[in-house]
Formats: C-alpha cells, structure tokens, sequence
C-alpha cells in the first residue's frame, strides 16, 4: 500500500485539527451559525508530519471528525457496496454514527454481465464489513436485498430504524441505460420505483427518517443561463414565482433523476416528509482516509467506457499508454468533486436534516471543468511521472453540445461546511500512483466508446472489441 | 336514444358547411395559412335544420370533416378503448384515415376491480367495432395487448405500419395513482416505461410515424405565472434560453406524464423522432357525432370519485340528486375542452406531424373555469330542467392549492385550426339529458370520495362506502 500516499488531509480518529490556508476570518458568521459545535483555535500549533506549520490550524468542525461526531444517529446506506456508498459509509462508520449497508449488489453484477471489471482488487461485501470491523472496532449491519422489493425494503426500514437513509442505490451510468432497450427500460424501473419504494417506506416505517437522495448534476443539461440549487425565480408577464429549475436530461440515466427528483418533491410536499436532493458532480478519485485503512478496504476504481467517469478514466489511460479519449469537441464542461468531499457533503447533509415539507437541494460539487481542461491537467501530472500521454479525439458516442455556456451554483453545501478538496497536483499525482500500481489489471479492449445514444435498439451490439 | 340530442355541429359526412358565430374576416392570415385546403364562403346559405341563419357559414377546412380527409394515412390508436380513445378512433375513422385500436382493455379491469360502473352502458371492444363497421362501412383493426410488452407492440409496429400513433394508453386518473403504493407504480410503470417502449417501437419499426403523446395540463401543476406552452424563455443574469416549462405534478398520474414528457423530449432529439406533446385539460361530454350513430357505439361516462372528473361528475350528481361534491374552497382552476374538441385537436395534431427532432407541444383546452364556477353552471342547467342541485364542501383528499391564480395558454391548436366547442346552455342541456336517461345505473355509493392523498400506503382501504 506504499504507493497510496496520505492525502492532505489526514486522517485523525482522536482529533480534530484541520489545515486550511486561510485566515481565522475566513469562517463567516453564516457559516459558523450553521456549523453545530464549531470552535475555531487560532494559535499557531503543530500540523502532522511534526513540522511547524505557518498556516492557522481551525478545528472548524470538530463534531464532524470526532469519533462520535454521529451519536445518536442511525444512517441507512443503500447502494453502500458502490464507488460513492462504500466511501459513505465507512466515513459515517468511523465517526460514530450506527450504519447499515443495504445493496443489492447489482453494481458486481453488471461487470460480470458485461466483462468489466474494477482497476482496484475490491473484496466481497461480506468481507469488506468484517475487515471494517476488526480494523475500526465498528459494526456495519448488512442487509442484502432490492429496494424494488417491497417486502424487503420495508422489512429493513423497520429492523434498522434509521434516523437517516442515504440513497445511493441506484443504475448510475448513462452508457448503460443507452445500451439497449431493455437496459433503458431498467434504469428508469429500478431508479424511479426504487425511490418511489424508499419513499413509502419512510412514510410508513420511519417518518421522521430524513431521505438524503443523490441525483446528479446531469439532471440540468447545459442551459444557456446560470444554473441554480434546484430552483429558479422565474419572473413571466409581471408575475413572479419560485419554480423547479427547468430539467433536461441527456440520457435515460440522468432523466431518471429528473424524475426522482420530482417524484420526491411531490413525496415531501404531500406527506411532510424531510427530504434532501442532491446533484452530484462527476466524482473522481480512489483514496479515503478509512478506504485506505486497510488493502480490503480499497475502494473500486471503473475504466471502462460504461461505468468509468471522465477524470478517472483518463488518469487509467495515461497510466496505461492508451491516448485520452476526448468524445467530439471536448469543450463539454462538467462539475467535479474529489470522492473525499463527496463523503464530506453527505455527512453534512446528515448533521442538517431538512425540515418536514421542505426540499432543500444543494448542487454537490467543487470545481468545473471542461473534457479539454482535463486531458491537460492529466498530461502535466502523466509527463511529471515520465509519462508521455497522447489525447485522441473520438467521434462523440452521445447527443450533447460539445461547446456550450456552463455556470452553476454551488454555495449551498459551503455554507453548512464544507471545506472543498480542490484538484491540485498533489491529487493527481496520488491518484496516477495508485492506477500505475494496479495497470496490469486494465483490459484496454473495454477502454473504447462502445455504447452510442443513436443507436440504442432491441439488441445491444457486444461493446467489448 | 331520443334524449341524446344531436350537437350543434351536426355530423355530415358529404359536406364540408360548419356554423361559425363569426365574422368571414375571424380566420386570421395565420390560419388560413396553416390550414391545408382551406375555403371560405362567405354566403348566407341555409344552415341544418332549414333554418335561414343570420350566421356566416363558412367551410373554412373542408379536408377536415371529407370522407376521405384522411386519405393515405394511417393510425395507431393506443388505447383506443378509453373514453376519449373510442370517440379519437371513430371519428378519424369517419374521415378516411386507416385505423387501427391497440388497447389492453385495462380501463374495464379497474372498473372490475373496484366495483365500478360507466354510467353509459358501453358493449364489449369487439362488438364496438363490429358495429362501427356495419354502421359506417369502415373497418378498424383491433390489437389485443400490452404497451408494456415489447415483443406484442413491436410486431404490431411492423404489421400495422402506422403513418401516425396517438398515445392514449396510459393510467390516467390521479386518484387511482394515490390509493396505494402497488398502484402508484402500476401508475408510473405502465405509463413511463409503455411510452419508451412506444419510442423504441417507431425508432425500430416505423421511424417516420409521427407520435401524438397525450400528456396533462396537470403536469404543470398551479405556478404564479402564465402556463406556456411546453417552453419557456427564461433570461436570468442577463442570459437567455428556451428551456421544457417547470413542472410540477400533483399525483404520481400527474408526474408520470411528467415523465413522458421530458423522456419522449429527449428522445426525440436523439432519435430524430416525430412527437407532438399535447397537454390535454380536463375533458368533459358525451357526445361526438360517430358515437351516437347507434346505441353500441355509446362512449363511457365515469362518475366515481377515482374515474370521473369534474364537470361531467357534477352533472351526474345533479342528476341523481346528489349534492355536488366540491373539494375544499372550490378555487381550484382548471383548463376544460369538450370531448367534440379533444377529436378534432388529435386530427389537427395528427395532420400536422411534427418534424424529425422537433417536439411542439400544445395545451389542448378551451376554456378555464373554477370549480366553484362549473358547480354554479351546472346548479343554473339542472334548474331549467327542473332539478333543485346542491352543492357541498368535502374535506380535500388532494394535496393542491385551492386558490391561486391560474392563466394557461392555448393559441397553438387554434393557430392550426381547432374551433372550439365553448361550454353552453344547449351542450350542458343535452350532456345533463343523457345522464338522466341512465341515472338508474348510478351507485351513489361510488360518489364521496375515498382517496385520500396524504394516506396513501402499502394497503389501500376500500373506496365503496
């Protein structure tokens, strides 16, 4: 495990010191009344690795790294055994809140199906949890089963009582929904009725359970305008209103989004429900701190061009001599976040449990960048490695402006905390590091766009070349 | 079937003369423009009846009501056996087009299951069509099956060969979608994952057949701006784009349209498809001019509180001296049409085919009214025919604004050509007339009703009192 390198931010069970390069000022009022037990230590003391640092060292937050920073509540992973839900949970874990793993382990199950598999040797779940165990001395209850299975699911809001359920448990790849139509067919089934299913459960297990849902920031589309947290104000004719930002789905992945998003908007409304909706970014990255614990642990990492996601895939690529494949113009612009900061979001949208009726929704990422810019900024870190990594343009498999406006808005999440874990080349070079590390696993044949929008039909054609 | 009087637009199948209360100079350039083979005669001929009108008669589209109007075309009625299906497949029928009923009979299982009647005494889709042709002449081609099952929908695709597919086959009470969880997703099942179905049918089998998808006036829900039509243009920090209009439905019905929406939005725009979105109001009538050529071709007349909707249920109950049932404060506006007018916006649609990649979308109503506003028409009606109608507040089993402003637009259909049928004395009179003549089928047990929105679970109780 010597070629994970630490991340900046260390991990520290029995402390509460954060670095962050900024004045003791930079914690705003708003922030500081949002923060619950925040405290701020402006002296001067030690950062790790025992050198005397010369940046103010802020336990900003020091309930949410505290072992017990989540006593008290009862989180619900479901999709708990994927890239985000692992790191999710073991995080909440760590930190003292009581978790459950609920999965139907679907997310193995396409790999087998379409001869994928992770660049990262993951461990069954089964043994996953028993290493998270004996190595944190915390117990994550599992319960395996289908959120479509009413019975079930119903069965497990009931045994667990959750204080929060956090909703990962969905078919999260746009290629994959497009392959076919049975596989389009399944995304928006297993998607849209799983949610609906969540919701009844709550409603009639646990109505107090707060319902953090993760959506995606693809649900916008790219609008001409500035995006907003999930509402616009819309002023038409002399009359103004505060509506759902208008939503434009560019795959049958991202329009089942659109629709859990609406569908729980109704749930929330209608049965006073506490709901967060959230719209992540493109997460990127492989190291947690608790994911890093121990080899067992580790967390998946997909190339394929189905489940692989932009800057991960093109640090595999680099790391394997295969050019980056930039789909068209690549002038696609996206928002990003580090899998750190996604674990960081999801506990403070835990530690702020929405308000019965309301549904607040906080657009979940931390930069944006476009395709181009990531292929650059991979092919600096590569060449500093003595990497030599090639881009390649590709026709574009899907429909989707390839040049376009982009701004969205994501104040929402660092106004309750967070502390954002910028790209930085540090970043990248541990993430190139761990991909060199496991390279002899990458089947290239899986690296090429197989799936293409327009020609979703019946029958899938095989995309493994 | 003496007390069902003819309309005022009588049918007649070799002229092409219709009584308009206007002026010769009414139809604007635009129209005239848009409507194909439009005429004007601006003679005072003799109007039916024998009557000399003072009116101006005009055959402003003589192709539309023609014998042979819809000559080469040929369309796919999907669910053709529901209420404004039947009268949409008849009247095409009538005009030439070749038709074909594609329904899985659903709507009579509802009625099975819940112990529901129509009101009207409708036959059997089998003696339906029969009937139809020994009545007029005209065959339509009948497909048992279901939307949802791919292979059946398919091979009717290909066999049928449609030049046009009207999408009625869908759940379409809100009701129904909130009695409890296994119906709301039979709900968005059927209706979200049959309408992509009915996508990948016409991309597969029949990519040139223009889809003409009815969606609700309810999936915009009651915002504090003008209802456009399916778009809005939104300038916001100072940018500007034309963005699908906010929705917000209000049952899991309501949102499965939703759904539709922005999946049938997406595909066509990846697919190059031909879709018209039509978002229809509330329909209200009996009579169209091919159903009452004989007793067995009769439409259905819902009156129960899961099936019926708002005026012709309150007609019902002031015929049977039922207090009529306003939910809460009876602002609730709404966009009405008459079924006379939902057959001629499917023609007008269906003659005008959207092109490939394009999705207009019309609101299909005429007129708005609250239902405050309906109960005092209806309560006017039932006295001239010597009733004495009531009218009562019911608790709200609906989660819904009960006032709030509400001003929809609907130029699209009428800039194509649609004259509505306004709600009248004479149409009130004669819909009020039909009733009476069946009111002995009524189960007066069906009217309260039993759904309540925030009660929705795992079991539904029993709606029959």
């Amino acid at each position: 495990m010597s070629a994970i390198a630490q991340s900046a931010i260390s991990f520290a069970p029995t402390t509460t010191t954060r670095v962050v390069a900024s004045s003791s000022s930079a914690l705003s009022s708003r922030r500081m009344s949002k923060t619950r037990n925040a405290l701020r230590l402006s002296s001067s003391i030690p950062a790790r690795h025992g050198k005397k640092s010369s940046l103010v060292v802020q336990a900003i937050n020091p309930r949410s790294d505290a072992a017990d920073a989540g006593k008290g509540q009862r989180v619900m992973i479901i999709g708990g055994d994927g890239y985000c839900g692992w790191a999710t949970a073991l995080h909440l874990s760590q930190r003292g809140y009581e978790v459950s793993i609920v999965d139907n382990l679907c997310r193995r199950q396409f790999d087998d199906q379409l001869g994928f598999n992770s660049l990262t040797p993951i461990k069954s779940i089964h043994e996953r949890v028993r290493k998270w165990e004996e190595v944190s001395g915390r117990k994550i209850e599992l319960f395996i089963g289908d959120v479509c299975d009413y019975e079930f699911l119903g069965a497990t809001f009931e045994k667990f009582n959750p204080t929060a359920a956090v909703h990962f448990g969905e078919q999260r790849s746009a290629p994959y929904s497009m392959m076919d139509r049975s596989r389009a067919i399944f995304t928006q089934t297993n998607n849209v009725m799983g949610t609906i299913n969540v919701l009844y459960a709550i409603k009639e297990f646990a109505p107090d359970c707060h319902l953090v849902k993760l959506g995606t920031m693809g649900e916008y589309g790219t609008p001409n305008i500035d995006i907003e947290e999930g509402y616009l104000t819309i002023t038409h004719n002399g009359r103004t209103d505060t509506l759902p930002y208008p939503k434009q789905g560019g795959s049958f992945y991202h329009l089942s989004k659109c629709h859990d998003s609406a569908n729980m908007l109704f749930c929330t409304k209608a049965w006073n429900l506490r709901c967060t909706d959230i719209n992540q970014g493109v997460v990127y990255g492989i190291a947690t701190d608790e994911t890093m614990m121990h080899p067992d642990l580790i967390n998946r990492l997909d190339y394929d061009a189905v489940f692989g996601t932009a800057l991960n895939r093109f640090c595999i690529q680099a790391a394997v001599g295969h050019p980056m494949t930039v789909y068209g113009k690549g002038g696609q612009t996206r928002g990003f976040l580090n899998i750190r900061d996604t674990v960081q979001c999801i506990q403070i949208a835990v530690d702020n449990p929405a308000e019965p009726g309301k549904m607040p929704i906080y657009n979940q990422f931390t930069q944006q960048f476009s395709v181009n810019e990531l292929a650059g900024l991979i092919t600096e870190a590569g060449q500093k490695l003595g990497l030599s990594p090639e881009v390649i343009s590709v026709p574009n498999p899907r429909t989707e402006a390839e040049e376009h406006y982009y701004n969205a808005k994501n104040s929402n999440l660092k106004d309750l905390g967070l502390e954002p874990t910028l790209l930085g080349d540090e970043l990248l070079d541990t993430l190139m590091k761990t991909v060199i590390d496991y390279k002899d696993r990458v089947d290239q044949r899986l690296i090429m766009p197989g799936v293409n929008w327009k020609e979703s039909q019946s029958v899938a054609k095989n995309i493994t070349k």
